[in-house]
């Protein structure tokens, strides 16, 4: 059995000049590599009492539901402004003069619940941050914070201090 | 058990009027009701041999990444123009005055594999259709299609009629 490592493809300058992009569709479409890329994510769960997933468009959705559907929880899709037709609550963040705005259902979350996010990757920590918000807003618990790449030089985890946070493997950035 | 039908909320005028959208969100936002989806799909596949899950970005993901770990496959993410970082193959269809274009790595299907395409809803089947061109154009065989709901109105087995295709649970659009 390969490692996990072994199907992850960087390239360079995707999407822009300067970046390196992990790419988890590699991971992915071999039936190996997704199901130990799944695997490692329960590993870091195994001791987590939660009730719902949380993830963000599109990456995130790959992720979070097996995670949902294996541990039998409910799902809370996060999308981009707009995208999602109930009653939504909505919070955003600013990154190199755009702004991303992002939106859950209100009714996703009960007071109370107990919520995992789950992400491909962790780089600013900006999408977790608003993530984490919202479920906050609507009275949940973030519980812990599971990444399958983390890339510790953009500091992610910086504002992420108050919660929990597990990564499968860590990326230098370049 | 509720059924499948309990949690699917209508929303009417959504994204624009006169169209009434199905959300699949209510359904996985509950655990059982994600249980009891993605349950459903894996009837509709009991006697399918395939190798891989095609899904088109969102909402497709949602369903064919869960089924794809159930089943031990790889799982091939199809997504709008310039999403994928490797080497793509792009294919489209016009609708309402606008052009829409798909990307599926190239090296996501090997010749003579054979592919489930999965989706939560058949409509029109354009992006149906667009997928399957892409498979068989890498050289793999769509052996089945399968979708959470469908809106027989619109007529989307119209350009499918090559394939086999299961809906879980079939809608009247109005």
């Amino acid at each position: 059995m390969n490692k996990l490592e072994d199907y992850l493809v960087s390239i360079p300058d995707f999407p822009k000049p300067g970046v390196v992009f992990r790419d988890i569709t590699s991971i992915l479409q071999d039936k190996d590599g997704l199901q130990l890329a799944i695997k490692e994510i329960l590993k870091l769960l195994a001791d987590t009492d939660f009730d719902l997933v949380a993830a963000p468009e599109s990456r995130g959705f790959l992720l979070g539901m097996p995670i949902a559907y294996q541990m039998k929880k409910g799902f809370i899709p996060v999308r981009k402004k707009g995208k999602l037709p109930r009653e939504t609550i909505r919070a955003g963040f600013e990154m190199e003069y755009a702004r991303t705005e992002l939106e859950m259902h209100k009714d996703a979350v009960a007071p109370g619940q107990k919520v995992v996010i789950i992400d491909d990757l962790m780089a600013t920590g900006n999408t977790l941050r608003v993530i984490a918000d919202m479920v906050e807003t609507l009275g949940g618990k973030v519980v812990k914070i599971c990444c399958l790449l983390e890339l510790p030089e953009l500091e992610g985890r910086r504002q992420l201090k108050d919660y929990e946070i597990a990564s499968v493997l860590s990326c230098d950035e370049a």
